[in-house]
């Protein structure tokens, strides 16, 4: 593993979007996007894999194996970025996959299985690539426009995709012997705690919930203190209280209160009601209901003390938790103990790529470390040497799937 | 005093400006406002006053004294609604006025002072009648559009009055014996409480800031809960403080917070700023002072707790308290008594022309129940009954006035 070639090749990508003030725009879709999987195109065919893009705009390279009747084992991530994002979501596991396949190159390893590495389009807009790999990329979806101007639809035929033929890129359960993905993590446990590898044991669901608090709006300056039924005090009440129960339980489990809107909204003005998010996120669906349900529970003695009430809508922009295979949990571990590498189990708080791939093969997820967390932003870093762990990390983990599957 | 009368005023005055579904929609300057204006002049008229518009389009009515020497008595409110208002708000105190008036006329009752009654402008855009009166109406003002489209300087040449010249119909300190005013109370406790007559201790001042509280937006996700810095959470417990501290005090102070935004604003990720509005009002600006410096207080503990900082800026859209006449208070109060009537000493929480009279002149007000305490809305209703009782304690008062000052 060269971990200064894997350093150049993160700075050469991100080179395909820079900005004069030297951050990087690469949303999917833009002419920036374009250049940078032109760069990964020729950096893998330099690699020796054959390149190919589906309909769906996946770049997907392939690397033949000592026996063709074996299902290959896929590897990869995205090299898409979000609005003012950053150099490293998604360009490390892009890139220190083609790395691995260098490495493989350069030792003259051939494996047993086939290889194919996956730089998925389009991760950050609704991980559409991998989605589209699974068949469940809707029709709704290719109407949506991002922050390029393009909808999905036109977008795929810029990729050199084809969304008419979309469904014909679907790949039956079983078609892969694996999926593996390296990634910085978005939170800054492992940076925190100085921990070289996170072993990830599954990329939790989300739950959205649209909550409306309902008082009586009146005049601030003739209704006295205990006359007012105030949808904002009660909402404040009930925001502590989310905190507070998702304390409360024992996991990682995580609840937000994002968006929040008072009407009518002027300073003279008593709320009359109050319109929030709730959002939840837990491996365990169970949890996930356990955590609402005590929610609910507070939000009905605040509505009774304070003469408000609380009704919640589920909005259906949520996913279910993907649990990584246990098997390849227990690989990553002993490959990283082998390499002398620190490692914590953990979950994947942010959806990825290989959230969608679970659905057809048994998915394991790397992370490395990223400083303080920072991520979806341009002060993104992850050190070279990081990088380099996570690789190494990645391509034992392969050899050892690869002679033991 | 006759209460049908008066109670058929109020319904020959709501016709001015009603619409199809039965209410009414007055906005100061719309072509209902020049209507309900000429049905006022009219009946002035045949109440033998006489009538003038002022520079600034106060109607003002006046009746002369046995003693040409002593300064007039005023007293009288507005006709002009807020959008979607109702017909009882500054509509029954200018109507009891002009009863009063003429039952003056018919009780063959000539007082000693002469008498003015005032139907101040646009009193719910910004007390812009009396505010000339007493020489505050500001140049910048006068740009001011309001909901019918006109800016307040043509608003004002539409009523008859001369906006070029509103700075003549300055009135010196002094130039009025005294100014009462009837009007319904906005909040709910003479309803509640089942009081006949409020006696308007004062009209509270108001003080506005913005509050900003700066945290980090971060990934909903991936975020533990133990590392995040939430303004929203912090917010949520500010907002709990301002409650908690407005209570706490005794007095009627009310402090509210009615407009709020977190930012970026998304339910997936955790709210980095929250910019709120807050508002204090009370009759002393010392306890204003006392309850705001209490708050800022627990901003910078919850700042601390939470890891977010707090920043609070004063809003120029703030009014000084003012307060009534203690002598006039006691003869309301003594009025009242001998009406039979029960009484409350309490504050105005809204503003109204009276506060901006009282720069120049003693005055009282006299508050009746408005059902519910509601107000600014076509719901807003006051029984004939508490119309006749503030009429009757309007009369006496006056006359008491007239006798002894």
């Amino acid at each position: 593993m060269d971990q200064d070639r894997l350093e150049d090749t993160i700075y050469m990508l991100a080179k395909r979007g820079m900005m004069e003030n030297g951050e990087t725009n690469r949303v999917a879709f833009s002419d920036a996007d374009l250049q940078g999987r032109a760069y990964i195109i020729s950096l893998m065919q330099v690699s020796g894999l054959e390149v190919s893009v589906d309909y769906a705009g996946n770049i997907i390279g392939k690397r033949k194996g000592n026996n063709p009747d074996l299902p290959p084992i896929g590897f990869g991530s995205h090299i898409d970025m979000v609005p003012n994002g950053g150099n490293y979501d998604g360009c490390v596991g892009s890139l220190a996959a083609i790395e691995v396949v260098r490495t493989l190159n350069e030792a003259g390893i051939q494996t047993e299985h086939p290889l194919e590495v996956f730089i998925f389009s389009n991760e950050e807009g609704g991980v559409m690539g991998s989605r589209a790999l699974v068949g469940d990329l809707k029709e709704e979806a290719l109407g949506v426009v991002n922050s390029t101007g393009y909808t999905m639809r036109e977008g795929i035929n810029r990729l050199g995709g084809n969304a008419d033929l979309i469904a014909e890129v679907e790949r039956p359960e079983g078609s892969l012997a694996a999926f593996l993905e390296l990634h910085i993590e978005q939170g800054g446990i492992l940076h925190r705690e100085g921990i070289d590898i996170g072993v990830v044991e599954g990329i939790v669901g989300i739950k959205w919930w649209d909550v409306k608090v309902s008082g009586f709006a009146n005049h601030a300056g003739t209704t006295p203190m205990d006359m007012r039924q105030d949808a904002l005090l009660a909402s404040a009440q009930f925001i502590l209280a989310v905190n507070e129960e998702t304390l409360k339980m024992d996991g990682k489990q995580v609840g937000t209160v994002g968006r929040i809107q008072a009407l009518p909204g002027a300073p003279n003005v008593i709320p009359g009601e109050v319109q929030m998010s709730l959002e939840i996120r837990d491996l365990s669906v169970e949890n996930m209901e356990e955590l609402f349900k005590s929610i609910e529970e507070r939000a009905t003695s605040i509505s009774r003390e304070t003469g408000t009430t609380f009704s919640f809508t589920p909005i259906d922009a949520t996913s279910a938790p993907a649990l990584t295979d246990p098997g390849i949990r227990q690989i990553i571990a002993t490959a990283s103990e082998e390499l002398g590498l620190s490692t914590k189990n953990m979950q994947s708080g942010a959806g990825h790529d290989a959230q969608d791939m679970a659905r057809i093969t048994p998915v394991g997820m790397i992370f490395v470390p990223s400083v303080n967390g920072i991520s979806h932003s341009p002060k993104e870093y992850t050190s070279p040497e990081d990088m380099a762990n996570g690789a190494n990390v990645l391509l034992r983990t392969l050899l050892k799937i690869d002679a033991s599957w």
